[in-house]
């Protein structure tokens, strides 16, 4: 399995091999194409604050974990981790380590299921509260987005 | 298996019969002990200004989700999706169903891994943002709290 080819693209996912899958606009408008895992679209949040994911699950007209099948919530799960481990690469690669991981649900703005995997330092501008709502997302430059995506996709175990 | 007999009498969690788990003094404080499921402690979160479940893996030392073995993230799963079915029984018994759940796992603030699962309304105090670090908590009367107690408990299948 290869990480997407079009990754650093910004191309918003439409053209997934996964039928009936339709990535939500607004998150193809704020996240970058990562890589492709077993059941998870993963996308670079474009906000250079924080080292962070969105796992977008590639199963049709999905708002909540209860939708998805038992074998399809330990998949998640798993990628959670995955991309936890994925952040926290590319923290250190950006010289920032990560002190904890924020996981979160939420879907109040985007309806579409997606899963946030966020790098937390306590040094950090929204630390300890959420990252969630807090100010406005800082674009990176294209050095580092094409840092953070080789680290990521090195440590999910893709050729970067 | 039944719900905690102490259920409503605020016990900390230190008399749980799984060796080595100690609840954090500030969840305990925050909280009140709803259930215990296979994995977790379900706790009641004390703020009435949303449906609100806390869940505490029982096993001692956990600070992230990646110190779970792939079988206790996948029951760490079907259980935050039991809790949402409980959060959802609560509000609806309350006379205010949800319209979204929202699942975070942060621990910025206490440290031992916990999931919350909260519902959430349009017309909620915090509506689209997220419920963590907004304002101050408020208490449930405890007519308020044991009519939760009993809708969650029901959701979750044990006896009321």
């Amino acid at each position: 399995m290869a990480a997407r080819i079009d990754g650093d693209e910004g191309a918003d996912g439409q053209n997934s091999p996964t039928l009936s899958f339709h990535l939500d606009s607004r998150l193809a408008a704020t996240s970058r194409p990562l890589a492709d895992l077993p059941l998870c679209q993963a996308r670079l949040q474009s906000d250079a604050r924080w080292p962070w994911i969105v796992l977008v699950p590639r199963r049709p007209g999905l708002t909540e974990l209860d939708q998805l099948s038992a074998e399809d919530l330990s998949r998640l799960m798993a990628e959670v981790v995955a991309a936890g481990r994925a952040v926290r690469a590319m923290a250190t690669a950006a010289g920032r380590p990560v002190d904890k991981l924020n996981v979160g649900a939420l879907g109040n703005i985007v309806a579409q299921l997606h899963v946030h995997v966020v790098g937390r330092r306590t040094d950090d501008p929204a630390w300890p509260g959420p990252v969630w709502g807090q100010g406005e997302a800082e674009a990176h430059t294209p050095e580092t987005r094409a840092l953070l995506l080789t680290a990521a996709r090195v440590a999910l175990g893709f050729a970067a």
